[in-house]
């Protein structure tokens, strides 16, 4: 497969008018794979988070309508994770999303895969909050170290050619 | 049980600055019996939606992370509905709804019981939409008929001693 160049730095942009976080990602891979590194519970559990953090899939049921969870942990603490995947389809993922820490805030997750073709993938992830000091909490919060670290082991993944 | 004075009419309001519809909903029961109502697929189907329409529950299962699907009927026209469950608590339910004729519209749900003493329960409903436009929409529906009919008939249920 040639690969044109392609952005390879998660771009992270908060919505002016909603309170929505929006993230832009271009992998070298196709929308299947890239699908498939969100809902296959081994290859997402192998890139997901920041370097250094092990993830544990607790429950995960890929359908529309089903549960996840997964823990997190490094240097002897842990973080679980848990929401639903509302809807799943080659094309779109929307799942819900909380950090167990901070039960009562939900996020509502829109994942679409756009082909620029050139075998370059754009992955479109954007994450709907209940309000624009939740939303601005996340992004305070030093996000996009774990996001851009876990997208460079999905590329890494990718190219091993296990996805 | 003594009941003070309370609106029986909801007041649906849009919020003017994040893409959210409030419902508030005062009924004469307590915190207890509206999370029932809202929880047991069996009470539920009796009191939702808009006088004349059946609704006959597909997949219900009311814990975090559960999904639930009814179909509501009317004049031989049926009406899919589906979310999942993200958060069942006795003062909290947190869930996704999507009318299946609009199967990429997906709203994320908050529902919480105040009690206001005097046996009277303040429902608070949230619906948390990724667009100003797809909650106008809704807003511009004629929802307030369908949640108008289906809280008088939950009254009603209620007055009846089977919540």
């Amino acid at each position: 497969m040639t690969t044109q160049a392609h952005r390879t730095e998660a771009t992270i942009e908060a919505d002016p008018t909603v309170p929505i976080i929006r993230i832009t990602r271009d992998f070298a891979a196709t929308p299947e794979q890239l699908f498939r590194a969100h809902t296959d519970p081994e290859l997402f559990a192998r890139w997901v988070g920041p370097d250094g953090m092990e993830t544990t899939i607790d429950q995960w049921d890929a359908t529309d309508g089903g549960r996840w969870r997964y823990v997190a942990g490094r240097d002897g603490e842990s973080y679980g994770f848990r929401g639903c995947f509302h809807t799943v389809r080659p094309d779109r993922l929307v799942q819900t999303f909380t950090f167990e820490g901070m039960p009562d805030d939900v996020a509502l997750e829109t994942l679409t895969f756009e082909d620029l073709g050139g075998g370059i993938t754009r992955l479109h992830a954007q994450s709907l909050c209940e309000s624009f000091e939740g939303r601005d909490q996340w992004l305070a919060s030093g996000m996009e170290t774990g996001v851009n670290e876990g997208y460079a082991k999905l590329d890494a993944l990718v190219a091993s050619g296990r996805v």
